[in-house]
């Protein structure tokens, strides 16, 4: 058996998409909304943005600036309508990302360009976005720790690993997660010299000073508090989820 | 001896600062510029701006949204002038630093902040800036792996660490080496305790694909082609620096 030589040994999954020429120019662009978690939108950025060949703009609802769940402003480059057919969709999440839930605009606009993509690439409570546009119907999907027990409502099958891929979409769980999941991204659509090549720009090399990122790792009383944290919003989130799964006729396993 | 129960084990250097009660609010503050890297400060602010019971805001030398090296638009909250004595002060880097390394209205803000500051936390090129600020004299710092060798010219010591302390001061390495800073300086500020609840939120258990982060781990094809992708933005860091030194009567290790 030959080995394709963009293959990522380590990688888990199969490929999400063959590599694309690099003569080939790719539109990436990414679906910006108030009280997103500015690092699912920033973290794949920074890789994306630096694909040869390529263009990475950023679409919301106006031209506004927006305001992210803790302040921070960022503006788009234009509005869904100005988005041309994009090769790679991006869907970041974050507490905003409830208000969306029932948006058709919104949900219209990731269907359509979706549907044309040759990747789709959720982070975080994207996924759900994703899920409430209907594209996680019998698919494998992650998403942030708080909301993975969710996906069985967007008739997804939850896998509880750092970047899910499956056919032409891929899922990075909670917020920085996105990084990774970009340069998984990064290496299937240019290849690994290009995804390497970005990393150490990039100065990826991460060193966190404490073992708490997942609630596997963290201490006890840690992910007791975080959990407590987000009960409420998780309570809406499991409503709204209910609801999405009535709209797409999911069968819930039993006992949800 | 005993141990301080909010020292991390295994983080390098001494402890940066002393533990801020948790009812002593704490001003955080980044500059913004035009060309910065992204997410020199967007890192950060993942991390950063979930302290309790502190605000964190971003200062430009005007309202006006900037564009990061790659395109993104970000806004301030305020010009330099609105912002208020800082206790935490961030400096991020990028490409657009290089017009800031001899403009005293940024240049004299940075040290006014400073010399009141309980922290002044750079992240990649933002420390070359610090240094023509002053600030790097008879320091240990690192910066960017292409402009390590930089540092001298600022009268720092070069230290090949991911994050390096010096006294109040705090440097992290390249670009995405500002998120393990920030929790580090989260650790410093709030306990132990703070940090790992938000590296919980963050879901930060990196998984990169590949181990191509520093210059000592990128294929060495990788690493020559990225040296020479940088190398006319290095060549000018290194006349500016040069000037920088000669404005700090900063005397040059022998051979630079």
């Amino acid at each position: 058996m030959t080995r394709d030589p963009n293959e990522i040994p380590h990688a888990k999954g199969r490929p999400m998409t063959s590599r694309i020429p690099d003569d080939t120019p790719l539109r990436i662009g990414s679906l910006l909304f108030e009280g997103l978690d500015q690092i699912d939108l920033t973290g794949p950025f920074e890789v994306l943005s630096r694909l040869p060949n390529s263009t990475y703009r950023i679409y919301a609802r106006t031209r506004d600036a927006v305001k992210d769940i803790a302040g921070l402003r960022l503006s788009p480059d234009g509005t869904l309508a100005d988005a041309p057919p994009l090769d790679l969709l991006h869907i970041p999440g974050g507490f905003g990302q409830e208000a969306l839930m029932d948006d058709e605009e919104v949900l219209g606009w990731i269907r359509a360009q979706a549907a044309g993509a040759r990747c789709v690439f959720s982070v975080c409570t994207g996924a759900l976005l994703c899920g409430a546009a209907g594209l996680l119907v019998g698919r494998r999907a992650t998403t942030h720790w708080a909301s993975f027990h969710l996906l069985p409502f967007f008739g997804a099958t939850p896998v509880n690993q750092r970047v899910v891929t499956d056919g032409n979409m891929v899922f990075a769980a909670g917020v920085t997660a996105g990084i990774d999941g970009a340069l998984r991204v990064a290496a299937d659509l240019r290849g690994n010299d290009a995804a390497q090549a970005i990393q150490l720009h990039m100065a990826y090399a991460p060193e966190p000073p404490f073992d708490s990122g997942t609630p596997e790792s963290a201490p006890p009383p840690i992910l007791e508090h975080a959990t407590r944290a987000v009960r409420e919003i998780t309570a809406r989130r499991e409503q709204t989820a209910r609801r999405v799964a009535a709209r797409l006729g999911v069968v819930l396993p039993a006992g949800m």
